[in-house]
């Protein structure tokens, strides 16, 4: 074992280890910040115990998954796979650690909206700062936890089944230390979807709840803090947008790794590193990615109150994709072999690099298409302004079909990036293009997670009525960061898309099938089920909303009737009991779209074998991302046409204003895309990973019982149609008699 | 050459004049009806004006398509294959009966219409028996001249090909025979793209056109004779419901019977009939299905007023179905030898008929499915209906949600036909089933006409000021029409995705290729690539519908300022001109989303080679039938909740009907609803069908290029990937240099 390489394994962890003291350090930074007067101090603290009611209750729900599934993983190891246990421990800690991003995130999102408030009293400079570095603690976090984690645990892993047993790496063993760390990203994932639909419904029940029962039925404004379901609402912000966002970031960066490293594991590489260069890449470049981030994330401040809150985003983000990739070169140069060759396909270190910078571009293509067809004032959002002025049907009509289009051009760059990467350095090349896209995720996630804060930070202006040059400095920092949202949303899936291929890629590897061939009927068959699946979890997660937001305006109306005093100011509103019942609601309806997701590819794999799944996986991926693109850019087209009316617009020479009927048009658009663009669409992201995740976990049982010996006969076709079947229930039967 | 074999090749078109001799004589007796008085005539005469003069501009239109479609494959010709020139002769005479198909339809619907209204003064069993006599002759219309057309081309291709060249069967020259039908298919096809897109399109433009002008700005009622765009609106439900069904039918037809002769030439198959009885048997099932269905049309008719029009028709298409299924069994023991065998897989002439059996319970299964999500007072609508209270957007996000959730069952019954019919028979078996389903089209097309007829005949009533028993009895005809109108869609679209498949198949077979395998890349690209077009072509149709609604508006506007004395009914409004505005409009808005479908196959494939090509279609047709699905569903869910307002509906306890606010809600998911199932919807069923035939007439060109040898390298992957792109630009170089 040489000296560098057992070095540069316990490197990895420490860059980690960086991540997060420099979050810490930044977090106090937050929280020595001046929070403001009473009145903000205890709208916030609303805001917080909301954030933390939820996710008590969000745990409690979660707990009794993690033990479901921690048994069906153990108890699946008794009958196929003695390891099996082990895998269950590492799901364990994943959605662990995903449980505890999620928190981080919330916990100083809450934080540091009120100190933005307060900052925005003395300059813009200083609102920014105090938001961005909000955000930056949460993308710190969740990057730093993640390869702190993954580090960590590979090194355990590769310890005690690849140096201890062997003395020397071995192929096999180093997949059984991988099969494990599939299980932790396994653990990550399935909370990450949890976290995801769940406060997508969450956010969108409250949202609507609280409006239906305050300003339409008792007349009281948006934000009142007598409503009871106002604080459930702004809670829903940082459940929706920091947590699922951090959840379902922090998913796709260990998900993507893993993919990489499992393919890594296919090269044979003749390195300095023991042979395991190619899997150790992945984990180096995230490393990097969040030092670079670190670096990037200090060159975001303005100077003076016109100075451009954008251009100063751009300019960190920039650098520390710049810094990224020139390190990442350097990266290559130093670990990766000469000459490498995955599945037959040849490829040199310079190819490996050239993927990564395939990755990059594909990422930077998808968010500025993203901004083009959800950003006010181009052709997509001001023809569903137009569109508007003919009433409610003519604005839904053009929002879904701006939707639509936009899948054109993302899938066109995907398309491009996927043969590009592979033409590089074959699967491994789709594998490190996608790690490479997400190498900079802390800073993604900082400037994504900017916005929500800069959002609430604008309402506790409001709330507070502090004097408007504090609102218009937080609205500046809030248009940003609509902007941003629209921009991190086509990044996520461009990422979740990537990751999914190198998933499915793993997947085949490992379920040791060599083709996926859907010029078979059963695969044929396997991909328009697999096609169908978004379109029943679109289904679910919309209609979830729309009872969740029920539940919510029956607790309202009881709170409103039973609780005297309210309308006076004389009694507080029971805050917690309103975020509890939306988080009920919301945990009780992402219920049956999440077990879609889980339990598909293991009735697919297990009764019609990996090929078929193969082939389920690719429409799920498929259709996924196209339903995810469409719903995400309808609904912020829709948002931002409704937004257009706030300033008012010119329709064939005439100026419409907020009230007019065309604004009302554009209301009715703006509620249909809620659920699409924040619920739905979002989720697809989650979705498409962890049906790939779950399959890759199930993939060595499926490789067994695949290939038990079915009586021979002479239809060579035919038997490889029902040998699954067949061979499936015969065994098990045998196995539990 | 056996008696039996040339006697059965003639005995087919024998089966389509039989089909055409009974539609003249059906015509005939429609034609003889009385047509009533003179307003009714004047009313009818309008209609008929319109639809021929859509026809005309249409033919005009596409008669330069047709002359550039011949050039390019006269052309294609001289540089790869010879014989291309049949292809172009053939391409044209499959235009040509195609919309000679939708020719007849129309003519018999404008004149059905009128005499049904009539027929329904004296009772509802004479108005039934007018009506669906209409319906006959356009089904009988379009099967009988499809299999004329198609079993004379055969015979003469033959002789040529076959016969006369070598004296016995040769695979190589019946192949060249059956590419030359792909051209008649492709022909076929390319119209019922056109009539279907351009027929959506107007029918929409002209109602939305129509109600805009005359309803909002005029003030008269609707289908008011001094509206301009009234008859416009009139044509458009035969143009749209009638001419684009009936052109999808018979483009699916002709596909169908094309991709099973064309799997069936793989088979070796020692029978009595030269060993063409594979390629024999989907001719001979049509031609059964077509007589039976005469049979069927028989039994549709009721006495007495009380009389259940929907049992009638029940009734009807059940003999059919049985008959023309108890006939196959008695044909496939006569004509198929015991066993066969298709690309490894062996099967037998039972599991022949086996997979006949399971396209008969897909398409019944898919019908009771549409027919469950789109009726009034089921569950889905009944959502629909509930959601409506509480405005505009819950409406929209309802039927959202309930068109994607009707994507489930539909693709389980699907997968599952696909699954069992390979399962029986191989490929054959997946082509057979197909054709098993669509044996008795005259059938389905009969019922799905007689709705369009009755709608008609309701408006004509009621402009001419008829008693209310006679709006009664065309009522009750157009609410069976309503539910024939749903069904017919789910069983297009199950037709249209099995004869995908079956094309499918044959252009892999007809391609040189033995898999295509998802697993590489540029495969997975094209899969992408493919899953996005439905989607743009929606978004295309969906506005062409919102452009084309407003040229007909400035239309309707100049009439009423410049032609003096229309209010005062003294001077008639030039229908003519609306008309041909919305055809103009519609036939230009239709030409993006028809070139796109007709090009993209040509460029993937010509590009990238036919593995990456079957990706794509691959992509297309899961994409293509979910969105089918999902749009054809929604929009018929949207429709029947608006519909329930107008016998009054229970919500919470409360009574709503037409013009309360829930109504109004209700109307606006009928306005969007109207373009997603008249327009994009049901395109889809031609855009999978069109994308594959484009991709058959191709594959011996792609076949020619693909196994040119390339540069031998080290590196076998790389090499298919790149071999294409290089290969045939080399090629293309070359040979026009």
């Amino acid at each position: 074992m040489d000296f560098l390489n057992n070095y540069l394994i316990y490197l990895i962890p420490v860059f980690g280890v960086v991540g997060i003291a420099v979050m810490l350090i930044k977090s106090a930074w937050v929280t020595k910040q001046d929070p403001g007067d009473g009145a903000m101090t205890e709208l916030s603290g609303y805001i917080a115990d909301g954030a933390m009611a939820f996710l008590r209750a969000e745990w409690k729900v979660l707990s009794y998954f993690v033990v479901i599934a921690v048994i069906l993983l153990a108890y699946s190891g008794t009958t196929v796979q003695t390891s099996s246990w082990t895998i269950a421990i590492s799901f364990i800690v994943g959605a662990f650690l995903s449980a505890f991003a999620g928190y981080l995130g919330m916990r100083i999102a809450t934080k540091a909206n009120v100190r933005t408030t307060q900052a925005a009293k003395t300059s813009l400079a200083k609102a920014l700062q105090v938001s961005f570095t909000g955000g930056t603690v949460m993308g710190l976090g969740v990057a730093g936890i993640a390869i702190l984690g993954l580090g960590s645990l590979f090194i355990i892993l590769y310890q005690v089944y690849v140096v201890n047993v062997h003395g020397s790496v071995n192929g096999v063993e180093m997949q059984k230390a991988l099969d494990i760390l599939a299980g932790f990203s396994l653990g990550a994932e399935s909370i990450a979807l949890f976290a995801r639909v769940g406060g997508g419904i969450y956010t969108k029940a409250a949202d609507v709840g609280a409006d239906l029962v305050g300003k339409v039925e008792a007349g009281i404004p948006e934000d009142d803090v007598r409503n009871p379901a106002t604080i459930a609402d702004n809670v829903g912000d940082n459940v929706g947008d920091v947590a699922g966002m951090g959840a379902d970031l922090f998913g796709s960066y260990v998900a993507t790794i893993l993919a990489t490293m499992v393919l890594g594991r296919e090269i044979v590489s003749h390195d300095n590193f023991g042979g395991i260069a190619p899997i150790l890449l992945p984990m180096l470049i995230a490393g990097l990615g969040l030092i670079f981030s670190i670096v990037g994330a200090s060159f975001v401040k303005i100077k003076n109150e016109t100075d451009s809150v954008q251009k100063a985003l751009n300019m960190g983000n920039w650098i520390s994709i710049l810094l990224t990739a020139i390190a990442a070169f350097f990266a290559v140069r130093w670990l990766m072999p000469e000459n490498m060759n995955i599945r037959g396909v040849d490829f040199t270190k310079s190819d490996v690099y050239l993927a990564i910078v395939v990755g990059l571009v594909v990422g930077t293509l998808m968010s500025i298409i993203t901004e083009y067809y959800t950003a006010m004032g181009k052709r997509p959002v001001l023809g569903i302004v137009r569109q508007s002025s003919t009433g409610h049907a003519t604005n839904i009509i053009a929002g879904l079909a701006v939707g639509m289009e936009s899948t054109v051009l993302p899938i066109l760059v995907l398309a491009a990036g996927i043969y590009g990467s592979f033409h590089f350095a074959g699967l491994y090349g789709v594998a490190i293009a996608a790690a490479g896209m997400m190498a900079t995720t802390a800073m993604q996630l900082a400037i994504d997670a900017f916005g929500p804060i800069a959002d609430n930070a604008g309402g506790i202006a409001e709330m507070s009525g502090l004097p408007p040059e504090v609102r218009e400095r937080t609205d500046n920092l809030d248009a940003v960061g609509n902007t941003t949202a629209a921009t991190g949303k086509g990044f996520a899936i461009a990422s979740a898309a990537l990751t999914s291929l190198a998933l499915f890629a793993a997947f085949v590897g490992v379920a040791g099938i060599d083709h996926i061939d859907i010029y078979k009927a059963d695969v044929l068959a396997g991909l328009f089920v697999g096609g169908m699946i978004p379109f029943i979890f679109s289904a679910l997660a919309i209609s979830a909303v729309g009872r969740a937001a029920m539940a919510m305006v029956e607790e309202v109306r009881r709170q409103f009737h039973e609780i005297p005093g309210i309308m006076e100011y004389k009694a507080k509103p029971e805050y917690e009991k309103c975020v509890a019942i939306s988080t009920k609601a919301s945990l009780r309806e992402m219920m049956a779209p999440g077990l879609i997701a889980l339990i598909t590819p293991i009735i697919i794999g297990f009764i019609f074998g990996p090929e078929v799944l193969g082939g389920m996986l690719a429409g799920v991926t498929v259709s996924g991302v196209l339903m995810g693109i469409f719903q995400s850019n309808a609904g912020g087209a829709w948002d931002n046409a409704k937004k257009s009316f706030e300033k008012g617009v010119e329709i064939n020479g005439e100026m419409y204003y907020k009230k007019s009927e065309p604004h009302k048009a554009s209301v009715t658009g703006d509620t249909v895309g809620d659920p699409f663009k924040d619920t739905s669409g979002p989720s697809m992201n989650i979705l498409i990973k962890l049906m790939s995740i779950v399959s890759l976990v199930i993939a060595p049982h499926l490789n067994k019982t695949h290939t038990i010996p079915v009586s021979t006969t002479q239809n060579p076709i035919k038997r490889e149609i029902k040998a699954p079947l067949a061979a499936n229930i015969l065994y098990k039967l045998e196995k539990h008699q």
